[in-house]
């Protein structure tokens, strides 16, 4: 089960307390903050190897390699590890759960010092930029002065946008897949039906149902569906699933019935049991707001920038990414762009369309 | 406030009753069906100018001119009228309440005469056969042995092809528009969320809500704010709301502050008065299951069909009307198809993008 990664494990670190709090964007203070996260292979002495990878929406620190008793590696892991494109045997990989989380970071369901009760609904609105002065404590934490690259998709992708704009000098290079600057309506239109589902659940209790020992779970499941069908594409959907159903003939039933309805019920169900109807709300809203360009009118990035898309991409079409590179390019700053074919949609980013990780291998390298 | 249709009421009449039970397509019975329906203009003496129109999912008997008091007009006023593309000064047209709807048709919310309680759950699984077999019903009790043509949108366009497939000879004329013969896995993919957001609302009480003197108000909510997010186009939302919002600068909340928000709440809100959650799931599930060219092999209907599709409908994009227009080909049937330019999204068919209306006039003249 383990490769040459070994079994890795989660660590934690305090990166904000009471003498040094996090002030986020909108002005509130988070006066601790713990950090969940993991590194595969070694740092030079240099220090000049180091890759951050920032994940997506629902993922955590465990990108890479196996947990003790694990049924799954890591969400990343057919990308990062040694040999792969992210080469653990000569790259330093970081990987941290992002503020807001419910995977070992400080988020909605952590106590609040101020009240010794969790934070629930009090817990503040984020920014994109609150996301990356995490990671940029984390960093400085491990010592690391500059980044040989930050790597991310889709969420992900959108942190290391923000961080080379606010910090123009500490990103050598940066891959950005299957990412955005700035949602289009129709993006935000999915997204606040999702909130909506979660926010107005009888269960939500004004965000104190962990205080009323229930999950909002209706809505959270419901929300969960209704976003995987923008992460997967109608050709593999009907590949995958086509109408095959449980019923023949004119038999017919309002419940589910075909494949891809219990397909959709186990993606809602499953995600249940691992992710917390707050953090679902504070990682997704800060992505209507995104608009790095905007907040950042002068910033130059050092940075030199990899853009990935895939054709059957319908959440962030490679319209998003070419309006990345204009926007960079127009700055002067180095950046190529490429859209794959691959049938998978949005989940591509996750997966192994051909010529993919041969674009972050050789841009790494 | 009225034109020359003179005020419009809907009319109710009995079309199966216990010597006379309608036999669903499952084999169920229902005993007693009423249906709530409409006429413009006059029948000819020869009895040849009848028009059929089928509405679509959230639609109901009342398509053109105006109620007595009302505020608004008929959901197809701008397509059926005096001098309009459906002229009701030379032809007689009719449009009635689909069974299973909550618009003064036989549903879910009907008395079963057999235990003198409403169906609520009991009320059978539908096929888009059966609300034809209704429409056939109806017009026998109207003594019109032929239609000069039907005409519907969307599921409105789907009974008119099983229409014309179960009887071969009684249209002259049909009219599809924005329909399918078939829905993508996507398609029914979207459909499921929406149903299980009804389902699975705590108040849903196993269909039996109504007793329970409540409704699933959350769940029919979101479905209603989803599946309207597929029903316009992302071009439109653009154009109509654009990144307007509440807060200003840094200021973000978690609640509903982009317009677009505030937009779906009011969708999702004001389809809570007028539409039952059976009937949404009643409604929708006939048209994942529905293919009427495999249901029907050898119909070779004498109707001349004319299908019209707009370029940025993803619902049912052309490709469903191409689908239609070869299958009906390959058997002979005489068929035209336009794709329409229109920035509107699946929601055109109810709207007036340039030359639409005309492709009706000609094609009824």
């Amino acid at each position: 089960m383990n490769d040459s990664l070994g079994t890795v494990t989660t660590e934690r670190v305090v990166l904000a307390h009471e003498g040094d709090p996090l002030v986020l964007v909108s002005g509130a203070r988070l006066p601790h903050v713990e950090v969940a996260y993991e590194t595969y292979g070694e740092l030079s002495a240099a220090r000049d190897n180091a890759v951050f990878v920032c994940h997506a929406l629902t993922g955590d620190a465990h990108a890479a390699g196996w947990h003790e008793d694990a049924r799954r590696p890591g969400w990343w892991d057919n990308l990062i590890g040694p040999g792969k494109a992210v080469d653990t045997d000569r790259l330093f990989v970081v990987s941290a759960n992002m503020l807001g989380g419910c995977s070992g970071t400080t988020g909605p369901q952590s106590v609040d010092p101020a009240t010794g009760r969790r934070y629930g609904p009090d817990f503040p609105a984020l920014d994109m930029a609150d996301f990356v002065t995490v990671h940029r404590r984390l960093l400085d934490h491990l010592g690391i002065t500059r980044l040989h690259a930050a790597v991310g998709g889709s969420l992900g992708g959108m942190q290391v946008l923000e961080w080379a704009l606010q910090e123009p000098d500490r990103i050598d290079r940066a891959v950005l897949v299957a990412a955005s600057s700035r949602l289009t309506t129709e993006n935000i239109a999915f997204s606040a039906v999702a909130r909506a589902a979660i926010l107005e659940d009888p269960d939500f209790h004004g965000g104190r149902y962990a205080e009323h020992g229930v999950t909002p779970r209706h809505g959270l499941k419901i929300a969960r569906m209704m976003a995987h069908i923008t992460y997967v594409s109608g050709i593999s959907l009907a590949e995958k699933f086509g109408h095959a159903r449980d019923t023949t003939g004119t038999d017919k039933r309002l419940a589910a019935d075909f494949e891809v309805e219990h397909y959709l019920q186990h993606q809602g169900e499953s995600f249940l049991g691992r992710f917390d109807a707050l953090s679902y709300l504070h990682l997704t809203r800060p992505m209507d707001y995104f608009d790095p360009f905007g907040a950042h009118p002068d910033a130059v990035p050092s940075t030199r920038f990899r853009l990935v898309s895939f054709d059957s991409d319908w959440r962030f079409p490679t319209a998003h990414s070419l309006r990345i590179r204009d926007q960079l390019g127009a700055r002067g700053v180095t950046v190529d762009h490429t859209e794959l074919a691959s049938p998978w949609g949005h989940d591509s980013f996750l997966l192994e369309p051909p010529g993919y990780h041969d674009l972050v291998r050789s841009f790494l390298a």
